[in-house]
Parts: structure tokens; C-alpha cells; sequence
């Protein structure tokens, strides 16, 4: 399984995903499921990705090859928004399933879902949950992120504090929070865990680091987490017999 | 859906259970998922559902049923540990899923889950989980808690904080706020939320109340851990560049 998440701040985007891919248990691996386009001064494009792995690289390989290819009827530097963007990954993961997923006659889910944002120009900075039918939904204004992969253990600190005010920084420690408790719940999500941070007009990245759970402000992250839940526990109102 | 949990620490045990039934979002109820039935001085049996209505009600009130009648052969009071009771609502369930699930032809799911805990004279104060099946797991001694219906959203909560040596009071503050946490992210899971404390060799409830988003008890706590994770995402480490 996987777990991925994108915010959509004032200040701009945020983008974390975790690193564990597996086949069953015996079969586990660790994939990078975080996808930069950077063009600088033009665009940059980044794509999360959840679900079968070859599909998963089949469609980033294709999204490479023609952004690369100066004839290239569309690729992700012909597309003036980011929504058009999204369908255009649409259409490319839907073309590899139907092949991939043809020969294997059904019996297995060659399925992939993608979060794609980022910003073009002076294009809006947004983000885009892509299913695997190839259509796509915008976050709400009211709850502006979007999860793929695992995404119930990581959703209720989401809920309670993200929102479009927030900062950038805080945005990213909200999902890293996001990320650690689920792989601390489920172990089909886990380290190093990715984390980008695009600033709104930018037009090229402003961070992006790399977490293994000894890393020290992952690990200064987890802990200070870990003893404020216990302190906010510790502090919760008494029952009355109490 | 549903969600309910149940927490053993040395202290005693905890039942906590949402009320919403819904089938389909056309169909949604309020029903308690939280059945007591307390013999005082000899044994508590406290039962907790997830799954098909129809199926839940049936098998309560064949308990029910069977434990007030002297001559049946097997209820809940002719058994002598709380893993026995475990057996037997998992057979009476299976009885009730075999005849209904057979006249439902496959086409609806009649299974339903428990937790079934308590104690019984000087036996172990217990919990297990009951599966449609019929067969039964105890909690683990390193995370002492079970869990059935939406458990994903709330079980972050409890990984972090259960623990044998957990005061029945805590444990069941952290069981509110596991229950919160999941009615916020998910619509299937609502008020009023139930909440049972049993402490060791009372062979007595010792605290079972109702709450309403709107108690006061309650929304305190919601109020508090709200605020108490928001100064905990503002006193995590800033980035380096910060």
C-alpha cells in the first residue's frame, strides 16, 4: 500500500508521500512515489502515485519521454493549466492499464491513482486527485487537501487543522504528523518519507528533503508529537467522580 | 458503519460505541450498539455490534432469551470465563447469519461482528473480538485494545497511548477522543457516543453514560483536545530555514 498527501495553502503547495511498496508481505520494497517536472521560470509539475507500481512507472516513463520530445503533440510542458494537466495523466494511465490490464485478462489490479499539482505560468497553484478511469477532482476550498493509498489513519489530523490560511511550514508538519501516524498504525506505509514544498509563483521548487525516521527533525517531529498527545491526554477535563 | 472499541488495562476495561446505523445514505438510524447485561455480584457481560442490524438484534435477543430462561443448556450465565461467552455469541451469531444469509441468497451481508468483555466471578476481566465466522481473538498484552466497524481513523490515538498500566480513566478519555476523531472524518460513524468503565472484581458497572455532542462533558473534551492539537502543531520543530 502506499500513503500520499497534497495541501493546497495561500502560500502554496505541499506535497508528502512515504516510500513502501509491496506484493503481498513477502514481497516488500522501497519506491520514491514522488515525481518532479521542474522547468524553471515555466512550470513545475509534481506527481504522487498510488496503486500498481508498473503502471505507475510505465506512466511516469511516458510523462518523461515526451516532455522530452519537442514534437510531442502533448506532454506536460504543452498544457497552459495544471487541470489540463491532470487529464492529460488521465489519459496516460488509462492508455497503459488498458494494455497492461488487457493482458492481465483482470486477474490483477493494474489499477494506479495520481495526486498531480503544481503551477504553470500564472496559472493557478493547484491540485488534482487522478482516478484510474482518468477523470480527476480539485480539492474544496473548505477542506483543501487530497489522500491516495491508505488515507483513513492520517485523515482526522488533516481534518481538524488544515485549512487555506494555514502556512506553508505549518501545512508540511501537519502531513508529516499525517504520515507518522499512519505508518505507525499500518505497516504498508513506511519510511523515508518525501516532502515538497512549492511556494505560490515560485515557478521552481522550494524545498524538497528526504526523511528516514533517525533523520533528526523527522525524529524531533516524532517526538515532540508523541509527548504533546500524551500531555494533551494527561490535560483532557476529569469525570465528575474524578 | 459503525465503530466501537474496547480497552483492557490492569485497571479494568473500557466499552466505548458509536449510535449511527445507516443503510445507504437514504437509511441512516440511531440505534445503541452497546448491550449490558450485569448480574451483580456474580458476572458483566458487555457486548458491543458492527455490522448487519437485523443480525445484531436477533442475536441480542436470543442472549437475552437464553439467559433468562433456567433450563437452556448454554447462556450467558451458565459459563464460567468470559472466553466461553466469546464461543457461544459467536455460535448463536453464526446460527443467526447461517438462517437469514441463507433467505438472503448471498445478495445482502447479513455478518456482523462483537466485542464481548467483562467478568465473571474470579475470572479474568477479558475482551475479545467475534468474528462473523464465529471464531474469537483476545487483545494483545502490548496493545491492549480491540477495535470493529471504521477502525482505521481512531486507532492512531489509542497505538500511541494504550497501555496496560493506563488509568480506567484515561483510557477512557483516549477512547472519546478516538471515537471524535473518527465521527469527524467519517459521516458513517455518529452521536450519541456510549461509554461503559467496569473496574476489576466488581462484578459491577461501574460507569456506563450517553453523550451528546452537545453534553458538556463531552464537548469539553472535544473543545480541548481540538485546541490541544493545535498548540501541539505549533510547538513542533520549525525547518531549518525557518
Amino acid at each position: 500500500m502506499t500513503y500520499c498527501l497534497a495541501i493546497r495553502c495561500d502560500q502554496g503547495l505541499v506535497f508528502a508521500s512515504d516510500s513502501r511498496t509491496n506484493a503481498g508481505v513477502d514481497h516488500v520494497g522501497t519506491y520514491s512515489k514522488m515525481f518532479v517536472f521542474e522547468y524553471l521560470d515555466d512550470r513545475v509539475v509534481t506527481l504522487l502515485s498510488a496503486g500498481n507500481l508498473a503502471t505507475t512507472q510505465q506512466v511516469v516513463a511516458t510523462l518523461k519521454r515526451q516532455a522530452e520530445d519537442p514534437q510531442a503533440v502533448e506532454s506536460l510542458r504543452t498544457f497552459k493549466s495544471i487541470d489540463e494537466v491532470a487529464g492529460y495523466v488521465g489519459r496516460v494511465s488509462r492508455h497503459v492499464q488498458s494494455t497492461d490490464g488487457a493482458a492481465a485478462g483482470g486477474l490483477v489490479d493494474t489499477t494506479s491513482t495520481f495526486i498531480v499539482g503544481g503551477q504553470i505560468g500564472l496559472g493557478r497553484a493547484d491540485i488534482f486527485l487522478v482516478y484510474p478511469e482518468g477523470n480527476y477532482i480539485s480539492c474544496s476550498e473548505q477542506m483543501p487537501f487530497l489522500q491516495i493509498g491508505e488515507i483513513k489513519y492520517g485523515k482526522p489530523i488533516l481534518d481538524r487543522n488544515i485549512h487555506r490560511a494555514i502556512s506553508l511550514e505549518d501545512a508540511a508538519r501537519a502531513a508529516l504528523v499525517s504520515i507518522d501516524s499512519t505508518m505507525r498504525s499500518n505497516i504498508s506505509v513506511g519510511p523515508p518519507v518525501e516532502l515538497l514544498l512549492y511556494r505560490t509563483g515560485d515557478l521552481q521548487v522550494f524545498r524538497h528533503q528526504t526523511f528516514d525516521l533517525d533523520t533528526p527533525f523527522y525524529a524531533a517531529v516524532k517526538e515532540e508529537w508523541q509527548s504533546a498527545l500524551r500531555r494533551a491526554l494527561d490535560n483532557l477535563p476529569r469525570f465528575d467522580w474524578e
